[in-house]
């Protein structure tokens, strides 16, 4: 049961968002400019896949699987596939720049000052841009707080996992804005 | 320096706002609502403070002081005055009901699971409301999220302490809304 009377049943953020609908319109905002605008050079799914391995490092079983059914459906991926990623993603297939991109990412998971100079130079050294590490930073922060937000008024969350894949390709549809997301 | 190049010479979160200002406007919406909106039962100051102690626990220099005098400001308190609150938050002249909050926002900025029913037990005793609670909950969580985006690009800040306490009534004025955040 959640530390506050939420008046709904929504699992996870849902159950917030329909909570404090104030709160519920730059979450959401922020949300849909850092994971599905269109103008971005990291793709949704890799996007999500760093939404998915900070949730992960969080231990925020809800985000972690909503996002990580995200990654999986615009990556073609299934959940072992996913688990596989954040368990190890240095022996994933990924590319180098998104494994170097993944690392700044478990760092700022640490706390903001973690990230080395030495991460930065091995993502640019791999193509990464600087928008792309800005993003990547941004997403990695922003989850440190949807983790906390989500876990720190203790929703519920389904336990099924398959019924977050099941959601993502609507999910993915919907996007963040607003109320749609479901 | 920088981690990235912001093409421009702002302090903090101010040169990472410029640089994007697609994720600059729903950063900045969630801290206007969430720190500034008059429809809160929660006080601007009381607000400000409990970012300014996260953003101390997270050791985020920019952060701790920009709110820091932003709380002190509404306070009618000095640095000494918030250091020492920061410090001992349960020794200070704040109300029951405040200490209570600071220490949710404290497990906060640990991991969401370090929330516990006894601190959400001891807030609701000492008169706080669930929105109040959820409030404190997400304000901690924004700024663990502030502030890894600021430190996690290595931007810099004023050292000067007093520089932070000259500029808040100006910024106390103007908000957060839109890239007026000076």
């Amino acid at each position: 049961m959640a530390h506050i009377e939420l008046n709904n049943e929504l699992p996870g953020i849902r159950g917030l968002m329909a909570y404090r609908p104030e709160t519920e319109a730059p979450l959401n905002a922020l949300a849909e400019v850092l994971l599905r605008s269109d103008n971005n050079t990291l793709s949704r799914g890799e996007r999500e896949l760093i939404a998915t391995y900070v949730s992960y490092l969080n231990d925020c079983f809800f985000c972690q699987n909503v996002h990580g059914a995200l990654a999986g459906h615009y990556l073609e991926c299934d959940i072992a596939g996913i688990d596989g990623i954040k368990a190890n993603f240095r022996t994933a297939a990924l590319s180098e720049k998104m494994k170097a991109l993944l690392a700044i990412a478990g760092s700022v998971q640490k706390g903001g000052k973690q990230v080395t100079e030495a991460q930065v130079n091995e993502a640019r050294a791999n193509g990464a841009t600087d928008t792309e590490i800005h993003d990547t930073v941004l997403i990695a922060a922003a989850f440190c707080m949807f983790n906390r937000y989500v876990d720190g008024l203790a929703t519920w969350a389904p336990q099924d996992r398959q019924f977050y894949v099941d959601r993502a390709p609507q999910r993915a549809l919907d996007g963040y804005q607003s109320s749609v997301y479901k």
